[in-house]
């Protein structure tokens, strides 16, 4: 998907919601336990439900890698499911991968051919021959790790070289010159609240993924006071708020809901541009 | 396993030798792929013909997962069989994750449960409570990244903080008060020659993991001048120099002599302890 389609969709559905699909059979509706393939299931029924309000979906590939060859055929019937069903919906595969040249380039054919999502979150540690590999595919993306939701992100993404630069900022500002942002988007932590002042610096038209709404505290109001742009410039990931709102049999009811509360969010915070 | 076993075991085979199992169908000699399962196959008899010279495998997982669940099964059979015949044998999956502690605990499970390996390498980037899910598991290992044997490890590991430390020793640095080296190692490439010395000042005592001798340019002489230390503290991987040597039916015979000719030179720098 190319960056305007994504932003037609955004305008469209005056939404930039991204519905994280971390599923996890312990926490999902238990009279699903006895459906054939309960992960694929419980998507499925999300899916359907927020498609409506959302404009991407994220599966965290981990969940899915967690319980084995059923979990990995769960994610390729999700993906499945979602190119056939809702092609308009930008899929973000968050794996977080990046190895050196010769390997990154497998973990690309992977996500971009094998299972054709348009984006994927790569971590920056390992430098420029580590992220190119994934950048050779028309419409697909890198999401790079800058600035994470977590409390570790203090560990190392903010710390200062001798110019001042931090960390997450030479990560944004370095990877410019190997992707436009037609190609590239950053992470960047809901929890970071009036650092997007200083994203926005560095990088001014950049979409961002923003995880961090909702279970890990961060604020919608304040991501969009700091961090949007004149063309929007931001993909909201909410996951457990919205997929685990309720563990009985209207889980995809009261997801429904709660996705289509954030919606109404974002298209106030639209109306604002 | 413990580091007390692992050192037994580098004593005993006069090894520190890691095979990497880089294993990719267009590169595998071509008569194998008459195989049932052709990826297995070429791991299982370049296992066995190597075991005796190798202290170690490593799997690495971007080139399983690109052969979708095929290439996943592969791997599950490729552990299993490592773990029936050569459960002396230190196993190493080489997938570079980390993520926010709840994912970083379901990559943690993935692992250590379901595929019970040794050790797994993890990006520091997210810090702290990305990489101490994966530490809560008797006798297995964190493998950290910290500076790496590709030339975009120059692009951020070596950038030094207002107080001339850089990066790479700024995570060796934080990451022990995480964890000791009874269950963390890091990885540092082999290109990186008198580096080792600067690591070796910050971990003296910590395992290695050192890719990059072979097809990448490495010196184990060097790496071993500058980086050994007396209990040996290396485990010198080599995948394509070993895996690819032959293309032909003796490729199984060309890996073992090519594994051999290393365990000698390794021999001969154990004598020097």
């Amino acid at each position: 998907m190319t960056k305007k389609e994504l932003i037609a969709q955004i305008r469209q559905k005056q939404s930039f919601l991204c519905v994280g699909l971390d599923t996890d059979l312990k926490k999902m509706p238990q009279h699903l336990l006895s459906e054939e393939d309960p992960i694929f299931a419980f998507n499925r029924d999300i899916i359907d439900a927020t498609a409506p309000y959302c404009v991407a979906y994220k599966p965290n590939l981990a969940f899915y890698e967690a319980f084995g060859l059923k979990g990995i055929m769960a994610f390729e019937k999700t993906i499945a499911y979602l190119s056939s069903h809702y092609p308009d919906h930008f899929v973000i595969a968050d794996a977080k991968r990046g190895d050196i040249g010769n390997t990154s380039k497998m973990y690309a054919r992977t996500f971009f051919e094998t299972y054709n999502v348009d984006a994927l979150t790569v971590a920056p540690y390992m430098g420029e021959d580590s992220v190119t590999p994934f950048l050779g595919y028309d419409g697909k993306w890198v999401v790079l790790l800058a600035l994470t939701s977590n409390k570790g992100s203090h560990d190392f993404q903010l710390t200062a070289d001798a110019e001042g630069e931090r960390l997450f900022e030479r990560v944004m500002r370095q990877s410019q010159q190997w992707a436009t942002d037609e190609q590239m988007m950053y992470v960047v932590g809901a929890t970071q609240g009036r650092m997007f002042e200083d994203i926005r610096r560095i990088a001014p038209n950049h979409f961002l993924l923003v995880p961090g709404v909702g279970a890990q505290g961060g604020s919608l109001e304040e991501v969009c006071h700091y961090g949007m742009t004149a063309d929007c410039g931001l993909l909201v990931n909410s996951s457990r708020g919205i997929i685990y709102a309720s563990q009985g049999e209207d889980f995809a009811h009261v997801a429904a809901e709660k996705a289509q509360e954030l919606q109404q969010q974002m298209a106030q915070e639209l109306a604002k541009l």
